[in-house]
């Protein structure tokens, strides 16, 4: 129920066409679509640009297809993650402005690409097997608006590597480590800066890595402060509450 | 090393006193030292107020007054977390403006607080037993200079009380949601707002809670964008997370 | 052993033609036939019309079909669950009235439906991939003959879209609640309802989902009463179990 | 806002004191305390007589008698779980009516008990450790108005033990299965009636026992349908579950 | 219902005093009654002289000799495991033939001691922490009639020790291999003889022991073939598996 | 080394060829070799005619030959178990005595079978899911020389099955109980039995079955004496097991 | 920042080309490139001739070349590990020298072998199915310059195959025991060595071995001291590290 | 069997006074006797002056003087580990020398400690909670007769600290880095030194630090080549292991 409904509800209340009982009636119900309305409302204001986001994994190509086209109609931009092969053959041929980024495993179409925000968001992975996490999180990141620098391969075990890349990271408002393995670099890194750092375990490893649990488990347990934590391989969870925080850096401005 | 030490190395070597392999060699091994002061120079000026830390737990009133007096010398600011009684009464007696936060178990002792940030940092939680844990959250958000409006006592069972504070939890720039036993909160939570939420799982709950693993399990699946994790029972991680972003919004002003 | 045959036995024991030792023999050992038979009678005469169920996994077409065919000469009424495409050949080519419900991967065979009970049962669903095990807890349900309210895409995340169809879910004897990742929506459900709630959580989700495993962990942890759990996408248990349930209410009046 | 607060609104924006902007700037935050008051109301009428319950566990006498004088004051009926000697203690004194069920960990305290429904609910449990928790199953069931059968001992090491009880196991209108250990009574029973079975592991056992966590994967693999399955050593749960099914048999007729 | 009264039964039927019916009705009741009777008297034949058991742990002093009294009564023949020092204070008092087996946490009351069968079992343990899981397997095995040989501290990594007692190992009928820790010792021994051995793990370790899981898992793993696995700490369970084999062999000779 | 080789060596010493030096340096490297050898011969009297066996699963059908054949040409009976088509083309290429069990997975090659020992070894399952497991323990015990009682799909959820079969199971030497999802037969049946019961968890069942993990706890946890366990789908395991308790009682006859 | 461009920039500085500052603010930057450089000449000198690691597993034939490549520019050796039969031929393709060890699946590219160190390392494994991993350790210590002695097949089920080999293993300065199943063999080695024990638990197994899991459990927990433990299946950090140990030995005469 | 013992046995042959039969009879068993003997010796040669060790926790005060006493007798130099105050106390009282090690709850006594080693062992520790077990670890190693370098509190969060003292430790000839919470630092110390480094977990941390398993495992699934792994707190082993590489380097100059 739209503010202009609701009003011409009062209306005709007040021109004694329809008593206050109904009136109530209506209301005791309405307040559950209006939180709908109210909250889409609210969010395209506060998000504006912010793409609406298909999970790709375990959809068909037709209806990665299908949702894509009324997500387009809507908002103009489109970004959808975990995509197959013949996801990305699809999308193409629905959508000439379709860009497949393979690593990420993301489709963007887009009219235009938002503005950028000034700030931005430094995104780390540790080994060149969590690459498709961290660009996943990278792509979600620049998407939104964001501006994001990708510093690969600075796992802690070379520790000289990720030292000489300190200054872009120290500047970044918020950083993205992406790390399996034993996931250590989250910690290290959150030692080394005062901005939030969101970890990202990935399921990279073997053994007793479980899946990514031990470096889930270890960015949990991280003894440096400023450290959240996302769920395995989720790089686009990171990519999207690292454009957030960074947002909300730009809007409280 | 300081900057005026190392100027004066380098003086010392242009009068010829000392060659350049020494000066070499006194650099080789002086960056990690000089990491160290670079680092606590960059971050006092970034941090500035934020208080040292210290962690009660396992610690015997005497070593906690101890380090307590050190950081108190520095920075006329401590925050100890995890107090016990004897802890409280061994710090009340050292410090004549000890503030013990007997829920939060934690101790506050400052020359005088922080000037407050302008946002707000909503602290929710969802029964009663998880109380301490999201005391902890907002007390540690307080002494770093936060606003925190605690909202508690609003689990997803009874959503009405929940969604009656709506207003309050949309203008915070940052919420974190406290929540034990199955942890669903911080979900409902982020699908009503749009900035970053910080979930804490707590070790509230029996049977196959697993001492807050269930809780941690739930909140790391979450099918909500923008959640991130701290461990279970980190209140204080949470708190500090949540201070991070909320002064990132300020410093970017 | 019939009560006929049990009553013919005790003539031929008064008739001297056996012994007391003898009749004692034949009833130490009768219990255990006795009780199967009394047990299907009982349970024919209390679940009248409920189908005897092929669990379709793992078994090839013809061991399906072969089932199939016994069953349905008994009680024509069939219900195979979780069957490939391949089954689904060989049931339709088997049986000319052999319905295939192709998301909740069931079949349904029956010579007419049963008629409706009066009470519904709703089955609600967080997410599209929850549909197959959604749809096989309400196509059971609806074979044993109940009226099913399919309430999908309901997930706690986006708490209007739930909340916009609360008249519907009140009205419910039975909720089950079917969701994956976090899990949260049975206690959402259960706060909201005050009748049984049957949650049912999916392997749906990726890294520390655990294969459902999370969900099942929030599920059991539910802060809301009235809240019991099936296993992991067990969509069959919760729709034979609410209809138990409803069936209850009927029987009953 | 009750429903009288609400027509006097309206009323005085029909005179013309208050602007349809400002009616539904109340409206607009009413409904979600609405929502509250509706949804106690609603449940109240459903669930009338049914005790509010507090968890003892982990609060002080004092709170525990502070939220049970409150409860007693809006229903005269208060249910206090897993209490310790010092919760009774205090109960005891501040409500002369107050009963300790000391087996099962609960206090009640009734103005008078609530009448009882027609149907009978069974709870069995597997060895006498498991009594605490089939006490509490019991006992709040009959709190909230219900027949209970207790039928203890019958673990199916020793089936005949079980099997002599079937009659009174038959005619439940719901039966609660409390086993430890291997947890495999739930399924043994649930293969011999016909009505829902409520499966409540509990901690009891050792070695890899795991806390009960066998027991419930015993559970909630049951082969037998029909079972649904509680928290470990939910008790309560399991009692409140099965009062909701009963009064459903009860409500419908 | 003993035989002397189903025979009175079917006697007063034959006089016509009662209705077939009326003796189909008992026995429909009776056979578990029977099943239960039955199997006692089956296995009081087949196990003459094994002792009932009481399991102490969780239970009071007064609860083991009451239940004590009761078995003592029918049989003359009671063992209590896991008894503290207050059982065993109370059952001494109880019982002048008590006899307490400290490191086994038994006690054992006897008319007379069984007379012992001809094979041996031999009882091995891995280090002296294994000693009480090692000694109630021992003494549960005597008791039911068993010669045991023990043969303690010989854990795999010192195999000399083990190897030194192998003559003795090789002439029991069943072994029963008791280790915590990394839980080696039965895959040893079940590869240097060819009769049965039972693996007790056992809650002795630490870190990532896990209470006894890994030397559990240990030896449901084990290379060798013949070996069987109880629960951690399982003793009782071991040594009563060993007897019934041991008795298996004398009672087939 | 061979006892003649060895008293060979102890002539040369009598005859003062080697010094006694000499002697004790090849005794004492002797051992070992001695030892396995001892092994083989007092192990080939006990086991007479016990096959070798060969586990299948990830080995080459050529490899598998080859193995089989320095088997067949020491003993002339040879087990091959998890075997595939393949491995089973390779086999009966090479034998033509070779016979595939495919439900069992096995393959057998016998010049002739051993002599059928007296007593019997009842082999239970649950469910048909069950049976590949409870045939490769029946085949392990009947290629081991033992009569095989097959009692299949007798799961606890249809007692009266069970109950049903109760002679044949009461008169067996061992009994091996096969059962995945919940595993509650073999306890069950050790509540009936007085012989001991080997308890084979399989991996059969979904959801939270882990796999077998479920089974596996359940057995290891149940509250019926003389139940021992085998590790997940080991019925080679089991049959292995209840053959040596088997043969124990023949030979000690 | 080499040291000549370093003395340089001092050089520039003392002729007053440069500030002190200016000094200053290239070295407070230098000192983490200059840790990368020194660490690789450091380990240059100290490892010499060891080859880079390529990780195969998860690249593709045409990264695996090109990384070789790289690395074979630098250093005239390179070991590619986990390599598939596709790695392989692209290998061959590209490097003459390449020889593919196809059990370790390893491949090597030398253009002449490191001189042998002096002392032995001996690999062990427990059976066959463990060839892959111990092959992986043995070939990664080879090419790393150390002489390895295989003891392949000395599970400890059958004492008396580790026994005779016992000798050998005593003389070498590393033992690696690489086991899978319920890995015992570490624990038994370490009990007859007196040198330094590296475990390597393998995934081979069934059931409960959860994938290596058990074997890993059994090794950390060990009752004989002086073993280590890496991680399943990582048979070339086994081989690494041994071949550090061996290394120190050889440096430090 | 001694060597003259054998040597008198061989006489007695010589001299005809029992036969080569007698004599292998002897020999057949006395391997394993023997075996145990020459371990001893070649053992006492090779660790000369190591001390024998008794694991504290689990005994009385009385167990451990007793075992002390027997070890003092034998070499003059006991390693007590996991004291209680009680066993110092009563190890005080019992030997003059015993020397308390109080953080690393150990005691020690010796005659005179062993000449020390050349090379050093680095202990690294994270944090100050972690020093119990570090200083285990260094103690273990000082009795053993090692040069120990403690460098504690140097935790991957303050990189700078670790960096500081890399001198000390990359001229160890072993590090033992001990962790608790994330388990970051000896995958940090591994990318900086070439030497072997053994990881100690600790059970230090809250939350999901699962008691050290997520420390454990962060360890084992370490990036960096050469670091090995033991049990959780398992200083002692540390200590050991260390002292074997170390004693290694020292023996093989």
């Amino acid at each position: 129920m739209t503010t202009s409904e609701a009003v011409a509800l009062l209306e005709r209340y007040r021109a004694g066409e329809i008593t206050a009982d109904e009136v109530l009636r209506v209301f005791r119900v309405a307040p559950y679509v209006d939180l709908g309305f109210a909250r889409v409302d609210t969010h395209r204001a506060l998000r504006k640009g912010f793409p609406e986001v298909v999970f790709g994994a375990g959809k068909t190509p037709e209806q990665v297809v299908a949702i894509a086209r009324r997500i387009w109609k809507n908002s103009g931009r489109v970004l959808v993650t975990r995509v197959t092969a013949s996801h990305a053959r699809a999308m193409r041929k629905a959508f000439k402005r379709a860009v497949h980024h393979e690593i990420a495993r993301c489709i963007v179409v887009e009219r235009e690409p938002l503005p950028k925000l000034e700030g931005t968001i430094a995104v780390l992975c540790a080994g060149t097997s969590d690459l498709p996490v961290a660009e996943e999180a990278a792509v979600t990141a620049e998407v939104m608006g964001n501006r994001v620098e990708r510093i690969y391969d600075v796992g802690v075990a070379g520790l000289h590597r990720l030292l000489s890349h300190l200054d872009v990271i120290t500047k970044a408002n918020v950083v993205i480590a992406v790390a399996g393995m034993e996931g250590a670099l989250p910690s290290v890194v959150a030692g080394l800066v005062s901005r939030p750092v969101i970890a990202v375990p990935t399921s990279v490893g073997y053994g007793a890595s479980l899946g990514g649990l031990a470096a889930l488990l270890t960015m949990l347990n991280s003894c440096a402060s400023g450290v959240t934590v996302v769920n395995i391989d989720n790089g686009f969870g990171a990519g999207y509450a690292a454009s957030q925080i960074n947002a909300l850096a730009a809007v409280t401005k």
